[in-house]
């Protein structure tokens, strides 16, 4: 089991949270650190695709996690055995992050021997999206078993995410599921959604996604 | 199709949700309304659960549905093409309805011929347990997909259940989940917590839940 720290997240000061996530992001551009956002359902995958998304770039980039949750630390402890810093940030029952806690999280992290951070958010479809945190790119999850019209009922979460990663393409034969659907839905919100179907379980996908998040870094670190 | 309406839910302006609740149930009371808080993920088959209860109960119970939504109507839809009371409730983006919301939806659903009023909830398992509804029974879906570790990151939406309906249980071998894991978790976080696995595509299941569900009813209305 690796070591991970817990920190406990203070309620934002800040009014004006767009200016705060523009001062994140341009303090994260001087450092060459990339930040992603990393949201979902709870259930749909995020840690297990952390996981492989790890697994595949841990030897071309210093890596740092911090795992936004509820209460417990199992996502931390998961994580920080796979030899990557992590930091568990306790919200206090928050349901999404703003840029300021994202802030805290990353001066916790301590991001000066990290390229590319990664804020696992709050499992929700709805508050996060309503917070820029100051990340780079913003990324979901959204895993076959919740359906395809997802992006009918949570129309905010897919206009804001530059990538949809469609997970749990392994158990497309158990549930109805059209994929054409899915991705018509997704696009009516964003035309410009880069979308990636991927088995976090099979590691079906996992190249193309890992593709995209190495360009990704190294354009913001150039 | 059937018919419905589309509500345009206001904030409240109820400083004390405990007490507005309180209100509510008590006129419910008078009236011999039995309402029902149906929450889960997105994704986890509220709607699809729901209407295996409706067949099961409509002709038993007069049955009145209010969807709350982000947007889209789909739910609403679906239920009102089962030949009930369905009204659509738009909360402007909000991550749960309170009270007061609540009212202005059973004022909207009309209630002095209904039996048994149910709230779809806003998908979320975070900001809905932070609000009683002023119903009488809360009652949340887990999904097999979602995972078994749900009670550990979630505690409040466990702790606040009366029931907890474990769908998707057709699916069980495409997944690791331990059943036995997440009832224990379930019950650390609330004991007296009623858990009924069931299938509301196959129907396994729906029988036991609908027998709670009948008996509450009854018991509220005598």
């Amino acid at each position: 089991m690796g070591e991970f720290r817990v920190l406990e997240i203070k309620q934002s000061v800040f009014a004006d949270n767009d200016r705060r996530a523009d001062e994140v992001r341009s303090e994260l551009k001087k450092k060459k650190v990339f930040l992603l956002n990393l949201m979902s359902s709870p259930g749909s995958g995020k840690t297990t695709t952390l996981t492989r998304t790890i697994e595949h770039l841990k030897d071309e980039f210093r890596i740092g996690v911090m795992e936004a949750d509820i209460d417990s630390d199992v996502d931390a402890q998961t994580i920080s055995s796979l030899g990557v810093k992590a930091i568990q940030l306790h919200t206090g029952g928050m349901c999404h992050l703003d840029a300021d806690m994202t802030a805290q999280g990353l001066a916790g992290l301590e991001t000066g021997d990290v390229d590319l951070a990664i804020l696992e958010n709050v499992g929700n479809l709805v508050c996060p999206a309503e917070f820029d945190t100051g990340a780079v790119k913003n990324a979901m999850i959204l895993s076959v078993p919740e359906g395809d019209d997802k992006p009918l009922k949570y129309p905010l979460m897919f206009s804001i995410c530059d990538v949809v990663l469609i997970n749990k393409i392994d158990v497309l034969p158990y549930f109805d599921f059209d994929m054409d659907k899915c991705r018509e839905g997704i696009l009516m919100r964003n035309p410009n959604a880069k979308i990636i179907p991927i088995s976090a379980r099979t590691g079906e996908g996992i190249e193309e996604w890992t593709g995209w998040l190495r360009d990704e870094v190294k354009k913001w670190q150039q």
